[in-house]
């Protein structure tokens, strides 16, 4: 049984607990959240004990940790959980500073711990499905990579202000399905960029529209496009074309009916919430930690999947700004 | 190069006419109708001879006759062309009556002219694909034919009073087809129908919305089902279930854009008229029919096929008024 | 919170344990099961208590039985639930004699408790939406219901020479889900059947691949096909024609992963069995039934429903095996 | 009646006199080619005349040419055209020189002739349609225009060395969608490729794998991709995501058919060949033309939408061997 303190108790708290609530194999011992009935909350729910954070990555009966709290708060956690042993799981963005996330790197590998980082839609079933289907080389050599990915909405005007803009806090999900989908790295970002949603998100410096452009040693190429709004659902498609074909993943609907009238032919919308949309990806991304960790293999993605990602999005962020490509090493 | 001489130069005529012109071993030699005015018309267009159906039958500079006439006329005009040593292309029903149908064969045969039913959905690139496909074995032994046909909205009310019923002038289309899927001939036949669309219809006498079950010898199932309006347009889909797995035929839309909003996707109806519906099937009927006939082969569906799909409504409006099941021979 | 008393610890309740799970307001409070091994494995999980059947039908701490037993039992468990005032949940079907559920009827009629037969289609969230849009009137009236349902493969030889025959233990879902969208009681019922997919099943006395047609008293009609096996997974699909449109649902994919290669495009098949294809459906009935019984309101389906199933079942194997309509009253 | 004078007899030309051939208000009245066999073949078709196309563009008898001949001899005939005062339908690119096309657009604005570029994919009746309705408004304002094209195999390399590189000759087709889509023109355009279908294709300085990114001033975006292979067809598909929705026109697939067994469900390929796949786009793009001169209006897509698309290639090569985005005004 792997007994697993998790820190931080808000909505992606909640979504991790549940899924740790499905596995035989391990249980949530110890929670701990800045807001007290926060943590009681869960803690009562999950059968668990309240800790403040220290107290828990301390605690003798905590394997594990699963990070669940403000960006900021990442640093401080991982240092302190690596230092006690503890195997990690740990939400996106790792840390706002990619020389941050390297030294949360070197801390890690000093002590030796496992280390996940969330990147969640590695586990959709269908996008899991594409990517294994490409490794095992059904359609050949990977050419071109097109992502894209629209929010049902975007978030309030204050997150944006604090969430180091598109590239870092949404484009980032996109930036890493790239890296596991090209199985090479990127060695060039071009980015541009709008406020067309919302022009409060232009004033406050970021931009709700956005597209990428990258390119790897042998020639690869990936197109990525976000907008932050979208009135069908939460869109999310990938599409890879090789050298013996191409494949894709299409949108998660609502179901399966369809309406015939004189208008034609009605689908569901997509899924609209990240929550639901990837409720099987959440879950199997803690089965997968849970597995590794309780058989002693390395979990994937690693700290340095966050590292890498964390430096496309930066280069992204500065091609955007510069207005020219900006190169990656 | 092929003449053929028209006998009958309404829609079906015009299509026809079309269909020819597209094929560079034969041409519209003649044309003929009880309405001069529509003669002539089809005739300067088509650069052909207006001449009397007698005379059109009986010209040396007639190889092969296409009968678009009213269904009464068929019987002599059959006989005629058979007299006459020409090859006929018959758009079905053949006759109203099976008898009549068994006389003309004998004419037919007895002729040895090459003769063609026009049941044109058998030309259908779709449909055409999947009778090849299960016919090479793809799918393994059929098992059950689902059928699923509905027009766009009624013809009027005058028609359906001389139409012999819609199992006789609509679902025959259907009937034809599952003989054509099933490989072997039903041997019972069961009916229902209800006037649903139009009250009026009923009171003629008649159904509009109609299902019919088909069994074979073998144990082999198809079920059809008729809706004499369908707000979405022509819709138009077969399907088979085979032992090794299914094939089946979408419907056919209007053009292949998505719109996609809060009420979520959109395709376009199904194209609505059967002119452009059957458009293409149309065109490789009539290329079938030329390049049997210019090759001396015997095209198909021929006769004996107008007959049984004859036979088969027959026991359709049999079972649908008695309320039992028809044996049929 | 409602106690809840399993009766039955094989596959299915094992199934309804996990749904009760997931529900706050209730918890598996005692389970049952003539192999005591099973009983304990899911009191275990469950953290049950273990009783025999009689004991826990009468235990104050039970409100509530799920009864997940063989089909032979369920009067006896019926009849005594009834009688101890607890409210019950029912496998279909609920027996194998029209007449023996008729005296379940009053039996639980006289004890006033509540009763659902668990009818789980009902509750998948496709055909569900279908059917509320339906009987908004979205698509106008209901003229033909046109139902598509094929397991994946047979069932062991054993268990089909004690089901009842395919009318009863396969078809009996369609038939409830027939009335679920006719909206109106069938009153003519036509089927046919045949052994084509294993002769065996023909030699115990029952077919593998069956047709059903049904009619109302307005002339609504339902078409029904089943087939015993399908090789592209759990083929499950309705789809109603209606005076203003068409409404279907289409099958539920293992995922949206598309691939394009000389052959074409392939999408993943349909979800294999009916645990998964359904797992939705079973959530959400037994929330059903325990928000239900937790309001004091009735469930439904109710056993009126179960009834009205069986009846049709039994009217379509005499109909299979006499070659004639059958008249429903 | 528009009597129209064909220039060159190619694969293309015999489109356009198809394309022709099904207007009742045209004909081709003269044809010229380089090889008077290719000449001779399609004026016997069409019942033309012969003619060098010196003559052809000053007979009396011509109303109108339409010049399929090589790109390098555009300029010249359609100087000599628009001297002669013909309506002229000129093949795309206009001429390989932005600068050259400049003196064409000053010639025929200075004969006031009519005169249309090829642009046949704005005629696609789903491309049309989708622009249609993206101008009507149906998804607000556009934002994010998406184009993803791919060849089904290269064109000989020697037509590669001579054809201006992918941007000018694949490419282009592209740029004048995204310019018909996003309705205001880009001001940037930034460019990558790869030779990764055949390094021979590199070797002779171009590429066979390309992304482009346009924006505008107001900041909408568009991304196109090419292959030069596509193993599945020709790959032809554009997405416009607004405001308000999305919009995208799918792939035109062979038929209809779906095959399911255990591997999933499998449909056609798409069209492979450009002249099957935008058969109807080329009938509809000369039935405007001929519309368009015959009741005297200037026909659309005009010779300046040929120069902007033609200057958005260059830039786009250039985007490419510089690696930097390049203005464009």
């Amino acid at each position: 049984m792997l007994n697993i303190g998790l820190l931080g108790c808000g909505r992606i708290g909640a979504v991790h607990a549940a899924s740790i609530r499905r596995q035989a194999q391990a249980r949530v011992a110890a929670v701990a959240d800045a807001v007290p009935a926060a943590a009681e909350a869960l803690a009562e729910s999950a059968g668990a004990t309240v800790m403040d954070s220290d107290a828990l990555i301390n605690s003798p009966d905590v394997d594990a940790v699963v990070i669940g709290t403000p960006t900021d708060t990442h640093f401080d956690l991982i240092h302190g959980a690596a230092a006690a042993g503890k195997a990690i799981f740990c939400e996106k963005p790792i840390d706002m500073s990619a020389d941050r996330i390297r030294d949360c790197s070197r801390a890690v590998q000093a002590a030796r711990v496992p280390f996940m980082t969330a990147f969640n839609r590695r586990f959709d079933p269908s996008f899991a499905n594409l990517q294994a289907r490409l490794a095992a080389g059904e359609i050949g050599q990977t050419e071109i990579v097109t992502i894209l990915s629209r929010d049902p909405s975007p978030p309030p005007l204050q997150y944006i202000k604090s969430s180091g803009g598109i590239f870092r806090d949404m484009m980032i999900h996109d930036l890493d399905m790239a890296r596991f989908l090209l199985g090479e790295e990127p060695i060039q970002v071009f980015a541009v960029g709008s406020a067309l949603v919302d022009a409060d998100i232009g004033a406050a410096g970021d931009v709700d529209t956005a597209a990428v452009t990258l390119t790897t040693a042998s020639g690869k190429i990936c197109q990525i496009s976000n907008s932050r709004r979208a009135t069908y659902g939460y869109d999310q498609r990938i599409e890879v074309h090789g050298s013996g074909g191409m494949l894709r993943a299409a949108n998660v609907h609502e179901n399966t009916v369809e309406a015939a009238t004189g208008s034609g032919f009605q689908t569901a919308p997509a899924k609209h919430f990240f929550l639901e949309r990837y409720e099987r990806a959440y879950a199997r991304e803690m089965a997968h930690f849970i597995d590794a960790v309780s058989h002693g293999t390395q979990p994937s993605p690693g700290i340095e999947d966050g590292l890498r990602a964390q430096v496309l999005a930066d280069a992204a962020t500065l091609s955007w700004q510069e207005g020219v490509p900006v190169q990656v090493t």
